[in-house]
């Protein structure tokens, strides 16, 4: 394994980031469930990747996984402390330390896809260097990156796309890829954003590659494949989103997919963040992300859309879901729900 | 002043970088003319901002601006050499930093747009610390860039948009700023490129801007203006340029442009770089311009097309640039020929 950049690990054939696994979720004090959504989505989406939990209060949230101290997860297998937690600041207060040395000392290495880097922190990098272990942020880019080509590779592509940030595109992502592979498929999840980087192991963080670099990041991300092999790739931004669109369109080249499906959320009416931008119509995404994706993919297709319905009823989730399955003329599922009418989404997403 | 990274000058009110003026132009040993494309570019578009020129042998290239050593240009007024001169990769060869030396002993700052940064060559780095002087890298985009917001800006914005990368968006709007300033318009131009921030002698280097922030940088290119003033955007990349057009679009929503003006080269037929991809239709980058940029201003309009007819006869010119307006409906000139076609766009630009 080479080292790209002090302290983060890289694929020796992607130069995306390789995670040591398998993982001991961090939840530090944290009490309020919002902030521990990278825990609760490694639990959820990487569950043979997480050994156990690990906490430095006793009031904080739990995951129901096995809880554990860092020499104990490690004697079970455990190869890295990931932080699963956020809070508002983006810091790794004080008071987190003597637990996060406990974890170096245990023979961890720590995984952190919070806004400081851990090899800023004196204490952490003193410790990380006594005990030889790696601190690894999974903000951090791989330093070598080169300019997109628009080559056509080989093996088949999905994209999730969005009418704007934060409504679904990884889970959605994660759900399509788990369904292929229950189809018997051989797929790979790409991930782009951190989360999707923790349960994944790898991947590309976007939104910190420098712009000239960012469709080349995602040719990187999804390589030359056997030509029935799947990648299927978490969708950033949003086209219509004024300030991330640029990441979009570039993760949208370098990606060249030959399916795509659009994700919403169900009852959200602007863009989050930006005050005045209206959310666009699902049919203007499938439009527009037809028409820029053709640029290096000429048989760029819709398989379908997803619909975060977590906020409706079942009724008013099932009644939506089918309303929009009849005006779009495609396929259209909550895939937190499952059921058929995933099951139909993967059919379009496989027909040939 | 603050300074946001180490030896680079940060505008108080921009964030954006502002060079200390006016140059001496370095143009070490170079004898090929096509290295010295900066160097001619800020004869012929900051003329009154260049003092003389310095080089390191007698058989470079010249502007035919007066020769002069650093100590005179400093008396002249001289606050800053720039290195006006590239090679093919993109160092500081050892040979020319005997004059580099001399620049910041006589009390110059060194501006330079290479690759390598200037900073991590350890003599010149001792010898500006010793003489007090900066070593200002114009690819090193501003420390603090927000996110961007969508939010309208009071003033005029016109931005050059292309078929493709280096085929004449910084000359276009240099002609442009420099016809509106003619016409007794207040008017900025501003930069998005190395070469067109020596020129104006600020800007941000938008392909050295963290993809996520993109949009963030061009909004804080061209901040809140009177209303009737004017800023004159040097567009990036292509819309179509499969590595690019992520940047571009970024730029694209954070300009806002009222106007936009779609820039080509007489006779280029693919993207450059990028084997296998056509060039877009002159229509198709309108088109589609319209389409995106409408998001961040649904004012949007097409003030005319600018052909870079260098390689053709003054006839063939005056039939493609003629035969082009009457296929589009719109003013087409050549900046760099003028004339009363190049006027007929500036109407246009300027109608109500």
């Amino acid at each position: 394994m080479d080292t790209a950049t002090p302290g983060n690990a890289v694929h020796p054939a992607l130069g995306a980031l390789a995670l040591p696994q398998p993982y001991l979720l961090f939840l530090g004090d944290t009490i309020e469930p919002g902030f521990a959504k990278t825990a609760f989505g490694l639990r959820d989406w990487a569950r043979d990747k997480c050994i156990g939990e690990f906490a430095c209060s006793p009031d904080a949230v739990s995951t129901g996984l096995p809880h554990m101290r860092p020499a104990a997860a490690h004697a079970k297998g455990a190869r890295a402390l990931v932080i699963g937690v956020a809070n508002s600041g983006g810091v790794i207060p004080a008071h987190w330390r003597a637990s996060l040395v406990e974890a170096l000392a245990a023979g961890l290495d720590i995984v952190s896809g919070m806004h400081v880097r851990l090899a800023s922190l004196p204490d952490l990098a003193e410790a990380a260097a006594r005990f030889g272990r790696r601190l690894i942020d999974v903000r951090s880019p791989p330093a070598t990156i080169p300019i997109a080509t628009g080559r056509k590779r080989s093996g088949k592509r999905l994209l999730t796309v969005g009418t704007d940030c934060a409504l679904g595109k990884k889970y959605s992502a994660l759900a399509i890829a788990r369904g292929m592979r229950a189809r018997g498929l051989d797929v790979d999840f790409r991930a782009t954003g951190q989360t999707g980087i923790m349960i994944s192991g790898s991947g590309i963080p976007m939104d910190a590659v420098i712009a000239d670099f960012a469709a080349g990041a995602a040719e990187m991300l999804s390589p030359d494949a056997a030509p029935d092999h799947w990648d299927v790739i978490e969708g950033q931004g949003s086209l219509f989103h004024p300030a991330y669109a640029g990441v979009s369109l570039a993760l949208l080249h370098g990606s060249q997919p030959d399916m795509f499906i659009a994700c919403h959320e169900a009852g959200r009416a602007a863009i989050l963040g930006t005050p005045g931008f209206a959310l666009p119509d699902l049919e203007e995404v499938i439009a527009l992300t037809r028409t820029l994706g053709r640029r290096t993919n000429p048989a760029i297709r819709c398989g379908g859309v997803t619909i975060n319905t977590a906020r409706l009823s079942d009724e008013d989730a099932a009644i939506l879901l089918d309303g929009e399955a009849d005006r779009l003329g495609l396929p259209v599922a909550d895939p937190m729900r499952g059921g058929p009418r995933f099951e139909r989404l993967l059919d379009q997403c496989l027909a040939p």
